[in-house]
C-alpha cells in the first residue's frame, strides 16, 4: 500500500488530535450562551468505521488491472476505508453525511500515480473506458468539490496526487519555485525553508491541502494581502488533459489572453489534472510579526483596515474581527495566569473608564514582514491610522497566540458535531462601501433562519484579505441541529449565500465553488457569464468525465431561498436560552 | 456625422503635430551612425487620400438601413475615410500597408452606437445578418487586431465605441470607477482628476487608446508597478453577447473561477463587444516623483532593478535603458544650454575619471509617490540598492522631461517612415534569471536579421514594469528599408519573437497577440492550451462573427523563422555605416 497519508475519515486532522476546552475556563460558559450547548455532556463519538454501508466497487477487472499495471499493484486499490476517505472533502455537509451513513456514491477505485506519465496514462485509460476521473489533493474541501454526483452510473476513479510531493526546483535568481501538485503546505514550506525561501501561502486548511489543490480552487492565505492570492502566486503550471499536456511556462506576467492560466485557476478538475506548479517563493524575511489592536467597535475597525489599505502602508495581514468573534477569541484563550491575565484585566478596566462598552469591543491582528527598519516604518504609519479610529495596540503576545493556533480551529468543529452542534464557515468579498451592508445583512439572515429553524443560533465574522477596493468578509455559524441537520444546515447556508449576492459580494473569496456555491454562478457572474464558463467546460470535455457536476449546475434565485427559509423544519423544540 | 475624433489615416496622432529633430542637435549625427540615414533629406510624405484604392462598401441597402435605424442616421457611414481610418491600427505594417495602398479589406460600414442598448442591438442585427463585427476604441492597436479578414467575404461591420467616453460613477468609499468603453486615456484622467482620483493607467498609446481596447488587449501601463496592470486594475466589466450581456459585478477578488472577467481581458473582440469597465481608482498622491539615475553597465542596471522588486521598496516606474536606448535618450534632448549642460558635461567627465564607460553608461528612471514622508523613505530605500550596483543618482530634471515626452515617441516613427526607414517596437516578460539571455539572443537575432538583409539596422531595449519574479524587456528596432519593407520587416520581426520565445520569455508583455503575435501562441501556452482557448472561442462565437482570425491563427516554428532570414530579400545595396 502507498505510503500517502490522509485526514481522520470522519473529520478533521491527524487521528488523536482534537479540540479540549478543560485548559480553556471561559470556554463552556461562552457556548452554553452563544449556542445554548452544555459542553460538558458526554459527547456522542462518530459510528464506527464498520458500521458505514459502502457500495461495492464497480471498476471491471478489466480496467482495475489496466489502472494497476500504471501506476503497480500497491498504487491501486479499491479497498473500503480507502475509498471513503476519497469520497467527501471536510465541509459540514460532508461530516454529517458521513456521521450518519449517507454515502450515496464513492469512488470505484483510487490510485496514486507516481509521476506526470502516470497521471496521463490514467487519463486516456480512463477516458477510454469512458470513465469518471476526480482528482484528489489533500481532501480539505468545504465546497463539494471532491464528491461524485451521487447517481454516477459511469466507473468512478479517484486521482491522488498525495506521491507527487516534491519541490522539484526553485530558480533562485528569480523567486521561483517548480512544485509536484500533490505537495502538501508543511512540506512544501519545510523543503523550501531549507534553502531560505518561502512561499508565503497558508490557508487556515494549510496543513491538509496540497499546492495543486491551491490552485484548483483558487485558494488565498492568511499573508495574501502581501504574497498574493494563489491566483498571483502562480506563474506557471502543467495539466494534463487526454493525450496532451497544457504547458503554460512561468511569466511574471503576458499579454497572452485569454489567459489559459487564469481558465484553470479554479477549474476544481474539470479541465484536467493538475500535475505541476511553478509557484512565486521570496527570500524568508528577516522580522516577521502579528501585532494585536483592539477597536472601541466593528465599524471603527472595518473604517480602519480601509484607510490602511489606501495609505502608503502594506502590512501582510489585516484582520479585525466583529464583537462576537472577539469574545469567542477571549473565551477559547488558554487560562491567562500571572502577568499576562493582570495585564488584561487591567487593560480593560483602563477602556471601560475610557468609555468603551466592552461587548462591543473588535479584537485586530496586522502583520508586518521585511528588514527590522521596515517593520518599524509600517507599524508606525499603521499605528497611526489605528490611533485616528480609536483603536489601540496590544503588543506580540495575542499575535504571537493566533499564529501558533491558526491552524487548529477546524478541530472545534468535530468537538461541537460530538454535542450535537452543526458549525461551518461562509466567506464573500465586496467593495468597501458594501462591507457593512453585506455584515448586517448577513447577520440578520442568518439570525432570521435560525428564527425560522426555532434554533439558538450563533453567527461572528472577521475581515480578513484587504484589497485596494475591498476585503473579504469571514463569517462563522453554528447551531444545535435537531434530527434532520442537512436540511437545517441548508435553511442557514443558503440564506448566508443569498444575503452574500443581495448586498453586492461574491459567492465564496477562496472556498471555491463545487457544489456548496455552484447555485449561486448565475447571480454571481450573470447568466451570459455561465453560459461562456459551460462553453469552455462542454469544448475542454464533451464526455463530461472530469470531475462532472462541479462549478455549474442548478441555479437558485432570492425567491427560492426564501421559499426555503419559509419551509424551513422547525426544531421539536427550542433549546433554552 | 459624429463628433467622435480619429487619428490621422496614415500615421500617428493628431493632424499637424509631428516629430522635429531642429532644436536636437545631437539627432542627425546619432541616426547616421545608427541606421545610415541622413535625417536632413527632403522627407516623401504618405500618398495622397485621393490616390487610395478604397474597394466600395457591400452592406446591403437593408443592413445599412436597420444599423442607420439603431443609431441615427449621423452615427452610421460608408464614407470611404472612414472605412479606412477603421481599417488598421497602427503598427509598422499598418502604416506601411497604407502608405503603400495596400487595403486589401475595409469595413463596410462604420457604426457609433450611443449607449448599451446600441450595441446590443447592433450586435442581434449583425448576428442575425450573418455580418462581421470588429469593435473599434482608439485605433491604436500594433498586433493587427483591428484588421478585417483580407478575405472576408461577408459585411463587415466596424463598431465604433467612441460615443461612450464617460466616466458614469465614482464609488469614493471603495476606490472604484464605472467607465464607458470608449473614452480615451485623458478623458478618463480629466473626469477622474476632477474629483481628485487618477486610474494611474498610463500605456504609450494612453493620448489615443480607450479602457475597452485596454481590457480587450490586456494593456500595462508606466506606472504599473504601483497600480497595477489593467488586469488587476479592471474590477468588473459588462458585455455584450448576442441576445445577452455579460455582467460582472465590481469585486476586489472571488473564488469563482475559471475567471470569465479574465477570459474577457485580452478577448480581442473575439467574445463580445465590452461596453463598460469599472476599474481602481485611486485619490491622487500628493508628491509624485520620477528620479534618473546612471549605472555604469547593463548588467549594474539590470541587477538593480532586480534587487529593487526584491526589497522592501515598492516604486511606481522602474525602468532603465541599455546603452544604446540611452546614448538615443540623450541625442533626442533639445540642446541642453546653460547649467544643466555645463552639468552634464561635468558630471560626464566625474563618471570618466571614476572609470566608467560613457558609451556601456545605462540611464535608469524610477518613480515615486505618495507623502512626503514615504516618498523620501522609498528614495532612501532604492538609492541604498542603487549604489551597492555602481549606479548614481542625478536628481528630477530628466525624470520630468521623460515624464513630459513619454507619450510622444510614436510620432517619431512617421517622421522616419517619411524618410525610408521603417521602425518599431516588440516587448516580452520573462523571469528574472532569464532577462539577459533574453536580452543577448533578441539582440543578436535582430543583427543576424538585418546582416541577412543587407540593411544598417538597430536595436535598443529598456527594462520596465518589474514584477516579483520577472520583468518586461521592451524593444526598439529601426532600419533603412528597401523596395519590399513588409517582407524586410518580417524577416526583423519574427527573428526577435523566435528569440523571445527561445529564451524563455512571452510573445507579448502588454500588446495583445492580434495577428501579427499569434502565430506564437502554441509555443506561447503549448498547443494543448491553445486547443482550450480555441474550444473557448468556437462555443462562444460557432459562426466566427466576432473579430474573426484574432488572437489564433496558423503557427509558425523555430525552423520557420530560421528559413525565413535564410530567404530574407537582401537590399539590393547594403548603405555605408
Amino acid at each position: 500500500m502507498t505510503d500517502v497519508k490522509h485526514m481522520k475519515w470522519w473529520g478533521w486532522g491527524i487521528e488523536g488530535v482534537g479540540f479540549h476546552f478543560e485548559d480553556k475556563p471561559a470556554f463552556a460558559p461562552f457556548v452554553q450562551k452563544a449556542v445554548a450547548l452544555d459542553v460538558r455532556t458526554p459527547p456522542v463519538p462518530p459510528l464506527a468505521f464498520d458500521e458505514l454501508t459502502i457500495a461495492p466497487s464497480r471498476i471491471s477487472p478489466t480496467f482495475e488491472a489496466e489502472l494497476a499495471a500504471i501506476v503497480g499493484e500497491e498504487n491501486a486499490t479499491t479497498d473500503a476505508m480507502e475509498r471513503v476517505v476519497h469520497t467527501y472533502g471536510k465541509s459540514i455537509r460532508d461530516l454529517l453525511r458521513i456521521r450518519r451513513n449517507e454515502i450515496a456514491r464513492v469512488p470505484d477505485i483510487v490510485v496514486y500515480p507516481g509521476d506526470e506519465w502516470d497521471v496521463q496514462q490514467i487519463v486516456d485509460a480512463a477516458v477510454a473506458a469512458g470513465a469518471v476521473i476526480i482528482p484528489f489533493g489533500g481532501g480539505s474541501n468545504i465546497a463539494g468539490s471532491l464528491e461524485p454526483l451521487p447517481d454516477e452510473q459511469r466507473t468512478i476513479v479517484s486521482l491522488d496526487l498525495g506521491r507527487l510531493d516534491r519541490v522539484l526546483e526553485i530558480d533562485e535568481g528569480s523567486g521561483l519555485a517548480r512544485i509536484q501538485a500533490g505537495a502538501q503546505g508543511p512540506s512544501i514550506e519545510e523543503q523550501l525553508n531549507a534553502k531560505g525561501w518561502t512561499m508565503g501561502h497558508f490557508p487556515d486548511s494549510f496543513t491538509h491541502s496540497t499546492v495543486g489543490g491551491w490552485v484548483a480552487t483558487r485558494s488565498s492565505g492568511m499573508q495574501s494581502d502581501k504574497y498574493g492570492d494563489i491566483a498571483d502566486i502562480c506563474r506557471g503550471l502543467r495539466m494534463v488533459r487526454p493525450g496532451a499536456i497544457v504547458e503554460l511556462r512561468p511569466l511574471p506576467s503576458t499579454s497572452t489572453g485569454p489567459s489559459v492560466r487564469e481558465m484553470i485557476l479554479g477549474s476544481e478538475g474539470r479541465l484536467g489534472v493538475i500535475t505541476e506548479v511553478t509557484v512565486q517563493v521570496h527570500r524568508q524575511p528577516a522580522v516577521r510579526e502579528v501585532q494585536a489592536y483592539f477597536f472601541p467597535n466593528w465599524k471603527a475597525g472595518l473604517a480602519a483596515m480601509h484607510e490602511i489599505s489606501e495609505s502608503d502602508a502594506a502590512p501582510s495581514i489585516t484582520r479585525v474581527s466583529d464583537a462576537r468573534e472577539s469574545g469567542f477569541s477571549l473565551a477559547t484563550a488558554k487560562e491567562s495566569k500571572g502577568v499576562s491575565g493582570t495585564a488584561q484585566k487591567v487593560l480593560f478596566s483602563v477602556l471601560k473608564r475610557r468609555g468603551w462598552n466592552l461587548d462591543d469591543m473588535c479584537l485586530s491582528f496586522i502583520g508586518f514582514e521585511g528588514s527590522e527598519s521596515h517593520v518599524s516604518y509600517e507599524k508606525k504609519l499603521v499605528g497611526a491610522i489605528v490611533k485616528k479610529h480609536g483603536g489601540i495596540g496590544v503588543g506580540k503576545g495575542p499575535g504571537a497566540l493566533y499564529d501558533q493556533k491558526k491552524f487548529d480551529t477546524p478541530y472545534l468543529r468535530d468537538f461541537l458535531l460530538d454535542r450535537g452542534a452543526a458549525a461551518d464557515v461562509s466567506e464573500t468579498a465586496a467593495p468597501w462601501s458594501r462591507l457593512q451592508e453585506v455584515y448586517d445583512s448577513t447577520v440578520a439572515a442568518a439570525n432570521k433562519a435560525y428564527e425560522a429553524l426555532g434554533v439558538h443560533g450563533w453567527i461572528m465574522c472577521h475581515l480578513s484579505h484587504s484589497y485596494h477596493s475591498g476585503a473579504c468578509l469571514y463569517f462563522t455559524f453554528a447551531f444545535v441541529h435537531g434530527d434532520d441537520p442537512i436540511a437545517q444546515y441548508e435553511v442557514v447556508k443558503f440564506s448566508i449565500q443569498q444575503a452574500f449576492q443581495d448586498a453586492g459580494g461574491t459567492l465564496s473569496h477562496h472556498h471555491g465553488v463545487g457544489v456548496e456555491h455552484s447555485p449561486w454562478m448565475e447571480q454571481d457572474i450573470s447568466p451570459a457569464g455561465v453560459a461562456l464558463m459551460q462553453g469552455l467546460f462542454d469544448a475542454a470535455d464533451p464526455g463530461q468525465q472530469f470531475n462532472p457536476g462541479k462549478v455549474l449546475g442548478a441555479q437558485v434565485t432570492a425567491e427560492d431561498v426564501a421559499e426555503l427559509v419559509a419551509k424551513a423544519p422547525r426544531a421539536a423544540e427550542v433549546p433554552a436560552s
